[in-house]
């Protein structure tokens, strides 16, 4: 059974590819409330698709974007059930400028489909759907049961999914959860990750006047809130990029011998950063190696930050206001609600006389350790190997799924996190891209996976 | 003469009102390339109405927008001749959704004229126009020459403008020159402005990064933009305000005695600043009165900020760079260039590991005082005495009008500042206004000042 799925997909890989182009094509950016009939026209996309497929699949409400749920289940109520999550929204593109082909035109270039969303998720996720497409049409059956919970969420922080988890227990009833977010080491080389950071995130406003001012009249007697947000920002660092916020660190985890030793086998290094980034150096807290840094240590970081005019040209003005979006990405035991607490407690503290300073969007999901000896679990493990002719690493990754603490709590079955992609996908940059064949291989690790279970 | 040209102003006040707000709809914003045929119609329009008014008018090219050059020569060649400088390009209108109608549909509301442009300095030159245009029509001459000098760059720091008037020696020769582009104290206090502050300029770029990345794989592990440029902003002020720069304050003349007895003498306190702008404090360097600040000391100011993600929602990236759009005021002395050297070199100095700092469109004028001695000056201050009810207050002012230094250093003539605004009209925020009696009230003064002459 199993080489003839896997004949078929490869049989089929055209189709499959034209599918995951007209997917892409749909401009699902959760962040941006102008895009929201393109997210329902995702979730629309492919519930359709999985119902032609065979499954019996709707588009169900949530407080926010809908959720795209789809089953198939055999005859045989003993045999296993596996619910794939992955996530239909994408991030925003800009700065449109930065790409070489247009976000939502995707486009084929030497091996690599370019696309927002191409790795991250759409490409990933829809490896699984072929993957059951090609069991349903070369044996007319799954040897498994399979849910598919693809949220339109995840990009904004999945902020109605533990809702919609705990509303919908019965429906997603399973005996383990396959999520491909992630990325490969290289193409010979899977990764199975269990550690994931949290993340938590608001947005700062500082406020020093009640509209723009000239700089000329009032330039020297008014607190300028550019100023004043830069002075709040340089207190949370320190100039090794050590938090510096009381407590920020106080409930981590020290690394045991063992664990160092571990993350120091990954061969991943301060080179890679700067070749992956362009960075002239890696950067960050001294007393850890990059591999530490990214996996077990929790980050500061602003996202986005504006004040005043910023458009062509000068204008000679003390802007109202200034305003930074800033997250976290948490290690285990940090508390998300405390962190948001630390963090904002020392930005109002640093703010200097005549800047008013007010926080909103304040969000969090705490970080997740998985376990990795599960049968589900080691069958993915061989499901990788086979496919990509490797034994997997077992890693931690930087990133954050918000979903994955959420089944850990709500659905308490063994979680496998196989990513597809590749390091550099640029995912949440310009130029996404997701290379041909890791869609190709992604498809047969879910048919190998399947087949394991 | 006097009476019938004043007479024959008020009865066309209507007509010269119309003709003002068909001008301000004209969004001639200098600092935005896609403007450019915008601040083009505007000269168009301006050179057609002196034309019209039976001046000899041009559109003259300079390398940036052109300069509406008119002049009116009476058959005495030994009568005086004024210069009347202005600008008809105007400050970028952004953030629209800040102001209550729109900035190029001008309307009049409350007795105020709202647009872009009105006070600063399309109201302010039209004025003079209007005098003009009153004289001929009225009496079919004017009993001085009159040259007008409108340029389109002021509010980009007239880049081009020093070589025009280089070039152009013979034909801008004058005995005196009249600028208004400015304020009033109120409406029954005239001001003659004897000095102007200078300003310098520049755009600093941050960068880290090759391109954004992702926050959750790099974070920890690079140098994030946006914290080197808070860390650099931050490092060139102090906690009360003064710059930290080394050098900056170093060619700064010492405030006499008796200048800072007559700066109290202003009735102008931290309440009015705190009135005017909505600040919660006046606030800047602890030495100094608002007057001192705004007078005579040099100011350091964020225009404007922007790093990473800056739409709606979330998107966890850390930026590839950084940007910030620095100015200062300048005060006698200080040398345009050595300030944006020194600026420069503590920025820097001060950028953090991991941060490249770049500089671009650096630019400046140094900062001006004129005599306030010449027979021309006190006919000014009599017509502003005539038509507010009040001899003038004679002042110096904190914002830069670049042409000055020009005009001394070319010209070298007796230099009226005049303004005909009010303080809180708004210039270069939203919802900039002129009072329409400002209007009515500066055709009057320029009438009178050209009687005087």
């Amino acid at each position: 059974m199993l080489n003839r799925v896997l004949d078929y997909a490869r049989a089929h890989r055209d189709e499959y590819l034209k599918d995951l182009l007209e997917y892409l094509a749909i401009p699902s950016v959760s962040a941006q409330p102008d895009r929201a009939r393109d997210v329902k026209m995702a979730a629309l996309w492919l519930s359709g698709h999985l119902h032609e497929a065979g499954l019996r699949a709707e588009v169900m409400p949530t407080a926010g974007h809908p959720v795209v749920y789809a089953e198939w289940s055999g005859p045989d109520h003993h045999r296993p059930t596996v619910l794939i999550y992955g996530h239909y929204d994408v991030q925003p593109a800009e700065p449109f400028e930065l790409w070489h082909s247009e976000p939502f035109r995707p486009v084929v270039r030497d091996g690599y489909l370019y696309a927002r969303g191409a790795s991250d998720n759409k490409g990933q996720h829809l490896a699984h759907v072929k993957a059951v497409v090609s069991y349903l049409r070369a044996e007319g059956t799954l040897p498994v049961n399979v849910k598919f919970l693809i949220e339109g969420e995840e990009e904004i922080g999945s902020p109605n999914l533990s809702a919609f988890i705990a509303a919908h227990r019965d429906l997603l009833a399973c005996d383990c959860v396959m999520i491909s977010d992630g990325a490969l080491f290289n193409l010979t080389q899977p990764v199975l990750t269990y550690g994931l950071r949290g993340l938590v995130g608001f947005e700062v406003q500082v406020r020093c006047l009640d509209r723009d001012v000239h700089s000329g009249h009032y330039g020297g007697n008014v607190q300028n809130p550019a100023f004043a947000l830069a002075q709040i920002l340089a207190s949370l660092k320190d100039a090794q990029g050590r938090v510096t916020v009381p407590g920020f660190y106080d409930d981590v985890r020290v690394l045991s011998a063992e664990e160092r030793a571990a993350l120091a086998r990954i061969p991943y290094s301060d080179a890679d950063v700067m070749r992956e980034t362009g960075a002239s150096m890696a950067f960050g807290e001294p007393e850890f190696t990059v591999n530490e840094r990214k996996g077990v240590r929790p980050t500061l970081e602003v996202n986005g930050m504006w004040s005043g005019y910023t458009g062509p040209g000068s204008k000679t003005i003390i802007p109202a206001t200034a305003h930074a979006k800033i997250t976290c990405r948490l290690v285990p035991n940090q508390d998300p609600a405390k962190v948001i607490r630390l963090v904002q407690d020392a930005m109002r503290a640093a703010a200097p006389a005549g800047a008013e300073v007010t926080f909103s969007d304040a969000r969090g999901t705490p970080a997740s350790l998985v376990s990795l000896d599960a049968p589900q679990i080691q069958a993915a493990a061989r499901a990788a190997a086979a496919t990509y002719g490797n034994p997997p690493f077992y890693e931690l990754e930087g990133g954050s799924i918000p979903v994955v603490h959420d089944f850990q709590s709500l659905l308490g079955k063994p979680i496998a996190l196989l990513g597809f992609g590749l390091p550099d996908d640029n995912i949440h940059s310009p130029d996404e891209r997701f290379a041909v064949v890791c869609y190709e291989k992604g498809i047969e690790a879910s048919i190998r996976f399947i087949a394991e279970l």
